[in-house]
């Protein structure tokens, strides 16, 4: 017969091998309890209800079978012996808890029932027992008021007015004024609520009180609130949940009586010191509630906060011994920092919870590197306990957590970072000002490739519109600038030059502070914390790199980016976009009337002033990646974002081509796009300017052969749907690779491939490898066209998508491995059925992603492409998904 | 041993039961001379070598196996023995033609040397012969001439020279001047020629003569005119090309010599009359070159033109006799219209070729019914004997092909028929004109949703952007307007009134003429002829509608346009889209109220106003459908197409919902979007605003239940990439009909259902279907996701994109059946799969498109719909597609 029940505590703990620790059958709570029982610890004693039980009784009609309630009365009894007492027994009465507890933490879910098992014989018995009346009938209140609540979902607002009311009635202030008739008073007032609203007594019976409180947990599970944070987060249904039934202990029977909570290691800067908090003769709840000042546990930690009430450790030398090897134990045994709560019932420790401490960034570093070297854990668990998104908070300025903020708005953290400066409302006015020395925040509704030069100059960037794949997004986290976009609830006007916020106005030149990493903006300046790269970083670093399979490239195309990438580990570039290098203000001239040209002539006569620039910008970035891969893009955008917008602009543009005015307006206007984003750019620039991919190639070739140690260019096709397509653009590179071979005497080896970035790609992947020597997935425009969202439109909805249940995440963030994620595994398997060997990367914003990195090694990519900020938080995930698979 | 020569004529035909009519192997023209001579018609004797010898030819270094030399000779000696000639022989010379024969018409190929086997001997042998020495040495020349230019591939300018010279040296005109002596004299000057250019002289061994012109037809498969025609047309290389040798026939040799071509029905109006011409004493490039005006072939034919010049009927009756005979067996052979050439050499009659005719689109239905009347074919040969989209003629006015035309350029042929009218340059004008029974064309750069009521009160639309699906396209071709787009040749300025093409200015008022059909702009007005939709129509109509299995809808969404389709057979409405009806210049403001509302509330008071309407709407097209099926997609564009434009209209707004304009200005703008068509629109909006899907299903419901006959509304939800947006928007459906049938006490049965058109809702048909009860492919928005490519945007670069092959035809007229084929025959099997019983259609333009109406039938759709002019056509490409399964 199955058991639904397992008992822990008082040397006893029904866990096997099997079962201890087993969260899926006894929830998160009742696996610690029954862990720490396990190996010895000083468990209050009590049992657990499984998680199959919860199925069992929905499948059953909410019924519980016979034989189960015989377990549990075994349970009972179990408590019974170890504590001596009996449950109900009007002298002395044992008294318990009851808690959920499902495999996570869920909101929704019933939390808590204490002092249960009181009633009006065994108050009594308890005042007594204690030797404290007011203690008695505090908790037989206490336990009216909770149970009221959760268990028979009355309205808990009737039950404090009904304490404020006596409180005032007495001229009381405090709780703690109320004597013990006091409480008992408002027990009978309590209890005549409970008959009002309930239409029957409260439950004297301290077997109905208990099986009331299990039912009320197990009916939590299919709650609304349960069932909604169950969709969101992906928890099937039938998980269930288990209840814990513990005996309770008290804090607060007098000053050898305390209760506190504690980390094993300081959770801020994950030092291997002991950090907590504790209250002498207080309840758990009044550690939490922040009526009296907790006391510290260390003596060291008291001295350095200056503070006068002893700490634990002076106050209470015993049991903190005790409690410090209580820490030994519980690290070693589970081989992590831990965070625990503990009660002290006259002079007795006893261990109530104990969990996996939740910790700073810097904090897991320091951890989990430290533990590999105590060698309590391996560096392979080392490497896994560190959320690599995390490393990002690490590798930026950040706020500091004490300085004073003045919130204006919240955007979305769209390039992690904090910076203040004063605000410029156009991209030449924070080039100017940062010449002059002066911190700018560049503000705009959103980010054109035009305000390149602006943003590099800026500290931060801080758009109205555009998620976090928005232009702004992308480019802020590959410079490494904090950004804050869409953030809706700012309206700009340029012209004016203002910024407002609800009634708010802010002007150039006024100071603002962002963080990148929650989207805050605020008016003022905001201290900053400079990050500290400790040698903690490096040495995980390497322990991953030991580990991980895919290589991790950076996305870059300045020889700045590309440093700073090699600097943080990039094994080559992974994608050089080449449009960038258009903007740049000695070119653009030249760029329009490339553009602007009606006549393959024409383009041409553009093109050879752009050869040596752009000649030039390779040579550099290949100096930077010597020896290492440099996948370049061709010129992919629309070629309209590259337009003059302003008289004089058109005048340079027509004095340089020799061409009227009128006629390059005109031309210009035809370039208008409805939907650029599937318009004229891409390899259908190439296949229908073939001499615009001539030039670059050109200029790929010439610069290899001008380097001692040559890369190996990989020169990239974007936006192909057809093998045709590629076929024609290969045969344009090709041809232009050996005429340089040519002329420069010398070969070097190269590649030709294509972004998959189109549903068609992805589905033709087959033949399109026979032509490509490697792919990219472009997984930005895959979202695009495969979810059909403009990412730099979607902010207007796809927060309400996330909330809905509709994606689990922004699917410009993480990847959505359903729709996505199936053409890239169908790209992936029929590209290699034809070209066993062919290269496969991703260099979409979500190759800094580490989920969607894990998506990448499961389906078996041969690299990762990251923003230079992102690569180290993309070797740490790849080295995850690689111990992971 | 592989037979590679089959001979065919006097009495003998090698091929058998497996050869006969096999265009494989013998080519198209070998095929027929060899059916001709089997079936005993006067064919000049001759042979065919085989396309697998052309193969054999490229697999062996391009050299003759010497089997096949001896199978050649023997070919020749039965020409000789048919003719009684010898080869070369110099007293009476057999001569013979040399053509190529594909399986397939292929420009490219090398033509026809005719005249083959004279030389400077046999020249005079012939002379002799014929009693014709101008004829012998006439003959030689052309010889030496064709010969020069097709086989050894010299400079035939130089030869085209000489004659003129000599023409001009001897003060003639024309060729006919020329005597037999100056023929001579031209020919040793040809000799010249030759031998300067070639470095030999021309080759006199009549053999050798024979194995050039054979290696020259072989050669020119290979060539690249060819090669780049294959690849065009997915001509496969390995087909090869067949030689035909054949005894020359003479038409040339005086008043009892003729040569013509006939139709064996009318070619234009297909009634079963022989329609012909011919030229008595002449050679069949005589009648082609038009130098001299063809007689009739028939006494009938001769009278109706009032013609002078005895018909082949009167001058020629008895060979006229055997011709009939001819064509009366020739058409119970091949069982079609055949296209013919014959000669007639000193009164005997020669067969020299036989085809299937080309005809118009009247023709072909009228010859298809009458042969089915007559028992030539069967019924199911006659639905396939009509090209589908030819039909779209037939239902149009077209120009009248013998009137003048000023064509000022050409567009894309965006939506068939022809109209003349004024030009006006925006829709209200054009209401306001045709409203004074002025015929009008809508001229503008692209035409959008606000041009409606213009589009629908002119004759026909003009568009300088925008491609075969561009709005304007879609919606005259659903309106039955004549529509030219993306005329790019022509520039427009609205504000001065004025279009511009190239140095030609027209301006408002000034009368256009358009030509749907062709693309073709006209200046002035061209007449025009009326549809005769004769009973040959509603015939073959009805024998197609046994046969298919798909049922046909329409697009509609005026009960017009409803109206129109149920006359053309339409079966239900299969997208009935609710946008349009927004734009009614009645509730235009009430939808901008709606859209710049800040709140549900706004929103909700503005769609109060909207819902009689919208009921009205619905109300009219159920009553047209009675008892018929109609999707009804809800709200899909983004709403900023709906924004006002001007200050007036903004007034307008802001006085409606009694807002500030600034503050409606400024949401205005907050509307705009990068990439509107993967912006906020289809269920976004739903989901985002479900209010205004409410709004939309309450109206559908109340107007279904005022009807005593009700249809079955289907509510179709637009642009769901999840099954969780499905669920959602189902739900709101759901309680909208609820309450409705609450009300009304009255139930109707409705579908729920969704448009698969992004490819991430076929990859999760599986899961969509378990929610939606079908599934309707919107191919147009399902190919601008899975190409990239913006049908508003595409015009320019897809022309570019077709011409180099990269996509076989516009992947918005045909569906592309490898990329967007496979995602839709995924969604079909994954969606079958949880749903046996799920309705499937496709409401993209390809659903009135034969080619991707063939791709439905074979990926099992239940339907297609099509605008309504476009329904006939569907219905007979469904029959097709049904029969060819």
């Amino acid at each position: 017969m199955t058991q639904y029940v397992y008992r822990f505590g008082g040397g006893v703990s029904d866990g096997d091998d099997a079962t201890r620790g087993n969260k899926n059958l006894l929830g998160g709570k009742g696996a610690n309890l029954d862990g720490m029982a396990s190996i010895g610890l000083p468990v209050p004693p009590g049992f657990t209800i499984t998680t199959e039980m919860c199925t069992r009784y929905y499948a059953e009609g909410q019924s519980f079978p016979d034989s189960v309630r015989a377990e549990v009365a075994g349970g009972v009894a179990h408590i019974e012996a170890v504590t001596g007492k009996k449950f109900g027994d009007a002298s002395d009465p044992m008294l318990v808890s009851v808690r959920s507890g499902a495999r996570v933490s869920m909101p929704g879910m019933m939390d808590t029932v204490l002092n249960l098992g009181l009633n009006d014989e065994t108050v009594v018995g308890l005042a007594a027992s204690s030797g404290d009346a007011r203690f008695a009938w505090d908790s037989y209140r206490r336990f009216i008021q909770m149970y009221s609540d959760v268990v028979l979902e009355l309205d808990h607002g009737s039950f404090e007015e009904a304490l404020e009311i006596a409180k005032e009635d007495r001229g009381y202030f405090l709780d703690t004024e109320m004597l013990a008739e006091d409480w008992q008073a408002l027990v009978a007032e309590y209890k005549t609520l409970v008959e009002q609203q309930w239409g029957k007594p409260f439950p004297q019976d301290v077997h109905d009180q208990l099986w009331g409180a299990v039912g009320a947990v197990f009916g939590s599970w299919e709650a609304e609130r349960a069932k909604v944070y169950r969709r969101l987060n992906s928890i099937p249904g039938d998980w269930g949940t288990a209840v814990n039934v513990q005996a309770m202990v008290f804090g607060n029977m007098g000053d050898t009586s305390a209760t506190g909570v504690a980390f094993t290691r300081d959770p801020a800067t994950g030092e291997n010191v002991y950090y907590g908090e504790f209250l002498i003769n207080a309840q758990g709840e009044d550690v939490v509630a922040g009526i009296r000042t907790p006391q510290y546990l260390t003596k060291a930690a008291r001295e350095r906060a200056n503070a006068k009430p002893l700490s634990m450790e002076e106050a209470m030398p015993e049991v903190y011994g005790q409690l410090a090897d209580v820490f030994r134990i519980l690290e070693t045994h589970y081989r992590d920092m831990q965070d625990i709560e503990f009660t002290v019932e006259r002079g007795k420790l006893w261990m109530l919870q104990t969990r996996s401490g939740k910790r700073t960034a810097k904090a897991a570093l320091k951890i989990a590197v430290d533990m590999a070297n105590e060698g309590l854990i391996t560096q392979e668990e080392a490497i896994l306990r560190v959320e690599p998104s995390a490393l990002d908070q690490l590798l930026h300025p950040t706020l500091d957590p004490n300085a004073k903020r003045d919130v204006l708005t919240k955007g979305l953290p769209a390039s992690p970072g904090a910076a203040s400066g004063k605000i410029v409302f156009d991209a030449d006015t924070a080039e100017k000002a940062a010449a002059d020395g002066q911190s700018v925040i560049l503000v705009r509704t959103e980010t054109s490739p035009e305000d390149i030069h602006g943003m590099h100059a800026a500290q931060g960037i801080l758009t109205a519109r555009g998620g976090m794949t928005s232009h702004a997004a992308v480019v802020a986290r590959g410079m490494g600038r904090p950004c804050v976009s869409g953030a809706g609830g700012i309206s700009i006007d340029s012209k004016a030059k203002q910024l407002r916020v609800g009634d708010r106005v802010l002007g150039e030149g006024d100071i603002l502070t962002l963080d990148g990493s929650t989207g805050e903006v605020m008016a003022g300046s905001v201290a900053t914390v400079q990050p500290e790269l400790a040698g903690d970083f490096g040495t995980l670093m390497v322990w991953a790199d030991k580990i991980r399979r895919m290589k991790v490239r950076t996305n870059a195309e300045t020889p700045l980016d590309a440093k700073t990438a090699r600097d943080f580990g990039a094994e080559g570039i992974g994608l050089c976009r080449t449009e960038h290098m258009f903007f740049d203000a000695a070119r653009i001239t030249a760029v329009r009337q490339m553009i602007l040209a009606d006549s393959e002539k024409g383009r041409r006569a553009a093109l050879e002033k752009l050869l040596p620039e752009q000649r030039e910008d390779f040579r550099q970035i290949f100096e930077v990646m010597a020896g290492l891969p440099v996948t370049i893009r061709l010129l992919d955008p629309p070629l309209h974002e590259f337009l003059p917008h302003q008289e004089s602009e058109f005048a340079d543009v027509a004095a340089a081509a020799g061409v009227d005015v009128e006629v390059l307006k005109r031309r210009a206007a035809d370039l208008f796009e409805f939907n650029p984003m599937l318009g004229h750019r891409g390899c259908r620039l190439g296949v229908t300017y073939p001499e615009i991919y001539e030039m670059q190639a050109r200029a790929i070739f010439e610069a290899a052969c001008q380097l001692e140690v040559a890369p190996v260019p990989e020169v990239m096709i974007p936006l192909v749907a057809t093998k045709r397509e590629l076929e024609l653009m290969k045969d344009v590179v090709d041809k232009a690779a050996e005429a340089v071979f040519a002329e420069q005497g010398k070969r070097i080896e190269y590649l030709v491939g294509t972004m998959i970035e189109l549903p068609r790609a992805a589905l033709k992947a087959g033949e399109i490898a026979e032509v490509g020597a490697f792919f990219s997935f472009g997984t930005n425009d895959l979202t695009q066209t495969t979810l059909g969202v403009s990412r730099d439109d979607a902010a207007r909805f796809l927060t309400t998508y996330v909330d809905k249940g509709i994606y689990p995440q922004d699917p410009f963030v993480s990847i959505d491995e359903e729709g996505v994620g199936e053409l890239i595994a169908l790209a992936v398997e029929r590209g290699r059925k034809t070209r066993p060997d062919i290269k496969l990367g991703i260099c979409g914003e979500h190759g800094g992603d580490p989920r969607s990195i894990a998506f990448c090694e499961k389906t078996g990519l041969d690299y990762v492409s990251a923003s230079p900020y992102r690569v180290p938080i993309a070797r740490l995930a790849a080295a995850q998904a690689a111990l992971r698979k």
